[in-house]
């Protein structure tokens, strides 16, 4: 757990490869033939901070358009479509030898206040102990009062709770970026009866193709978060979700939705 | 009425300016100093469109980065990141010669099918002609049966009824897209009390900075189609929401969400 963990760490710390338009980072070791798609997020995250270090980086869309090679770091190019005193437009490309393997919109923003209006969001209290769940390439506590796994047809909603090991909020929206790639394509399996996300690879190939998250506030993730995830439709080889990310305190502070191939087999 | 709407369908039919990777578009005659993002966002669908023809338009995530000049056609020019025979990954840009003024990030998928299954939506009836709201930019039937408009501070969800001209499938994801950009900030604003769309440009000023639309499924938009909005979010100068596009039966085809710059003068 904690190796996973400081392997994310490293990965997010990505090396100036030309100036401030270029950067490269190393890639987790999971074992696994391809790449995670939450790594890529969280680097494009930090690709476009590091790019455009005066502004915080309010949405990420990430196409996904070839499996990443995990023997192979991976190349962000920066592009500045434009960049102002308030607002930055850039777009990335990750790039590994076969070529493009992923792009990313980013939509940046200097740091500004104005009134605060947010409709209410009911918050159950954090489960207890009893209720963590092992997520396998989340290395942090995480709890959900339901299970992602299900035999039955169920409603295809699911909570996650996570709270990271302490760091500081500067990597929030790198590692909430990462943790969101996770479990909404299990989430949209509950409502297929007798499959589930167990049976990747057997029953069902998957693959995420967009992805996208948006920050509306400063967080940490070293408090406990609640990823309230919804994937209402599978349909035409596809899935769909989306989720919000609340405090405790029922604070707003990103949200995020998916399209993936699902093509069952 | 008639007018904007030929205007509309007129736009929305690119020219080539450079074999199947450049396209020009004209723009909306609206007498008004800039260009309006649902009108980028239906050109950005069919520039995809002529690019790939025979693949669909599944998400188009647009950054909105300077105002658009309505005395000067758009250039839009297509990357083409990767394309396979199920997937194409599409960058494009959005050009005025000040520079680049928008960008979209475009995922596209051949037509494939496969198990449905999607969660009830709970879709009411549509509302009688006496529910007719008159939203300006949109050239066609469309009815509310709650206002945008509020004086009084209100929950922030708005459901939107629209039902365009006879017209092809063809055409749906533009004309779709066009509308979602509307009336996002306007539901966010309805939980300000004393605040609405209408003090635009006075009590405030705003811009729509990234729009994603997601299609889910084939569609057309000469059949009555619910807009359901959600806005929670007015903070740090910004405005977020989103919705979902839903058929008379309940059909999920579309969704969609939205930040904005939000400034209060």
């Amino acid at each position: 757990m904690t190796d996973l963990w400081s392997d994310l760490l490293a990965c997010l710390d990505l090396r100036p490869a030309d100036g401030d338009s270029e950067f490269e980072g190393a890639n987790q070791r999971l074992g696994y033939h391809r790449l995670f798609g939450g790594q890529l997020l969280g680097q494009f995250v930090r690709a476009a901070t590091l790019a455009s270090p005066d502004k915080a980086v309010k949405s990420v869309h990430a196409l996904f358009a070839r499996a990443g090679r995990p023997d192979e770091p991976v190349r962000y190019e920066v592009s500045r479509h434009h960049e102002g005193g308030t607002f930055a437009t850039l777009g990335i490309i990750a790039r590994q030898s076969p070529g493009v393997m992923a792009t990313a919109s980013v939509s940046m923003h200097a740091v500004e206040d104005g009134p605060d209006h947010q409709t209410p969001f009911h918050v159950p209290a954090v489960p207890g102990e009893e209720y963590s769940v092992d997520l396998d390439l989340l290395p942090w506590d995480t709890r959900a009062a339901s299970a992602l796994d299900t035999p039955k047809s169920e409603t295809p909603e699911y909570e996650l709770w996570m709270r990271t090991p302490a760091v500081g909020p500067e990597l929030a929206p790198a590692l909430t970026a990462y943790a969101t790639d996770l479990s909404l394509i299990g989430t949209a399996l509950r409502q297929v009866e007798g499959i589930g996300q167990h049976d990747a690879n057997t029953v069902f190939t998957s693959a995420v193709t967009a992805h996208t998250v948006r920050f509306h506030r400063p967080f940490r993730t070293d408090a406990w978060l609640l990823l309230r995830q919804h994937s209402p439709l599978v349909a035409h080889g596809r899935c769909y979700g989306r989720g919000d990310v609340l405090t405790e305190g029922g604070s707003l502070v990103a949200s995020y939705a998916q399209e993936a191939l699902l093509r069952f087999t």
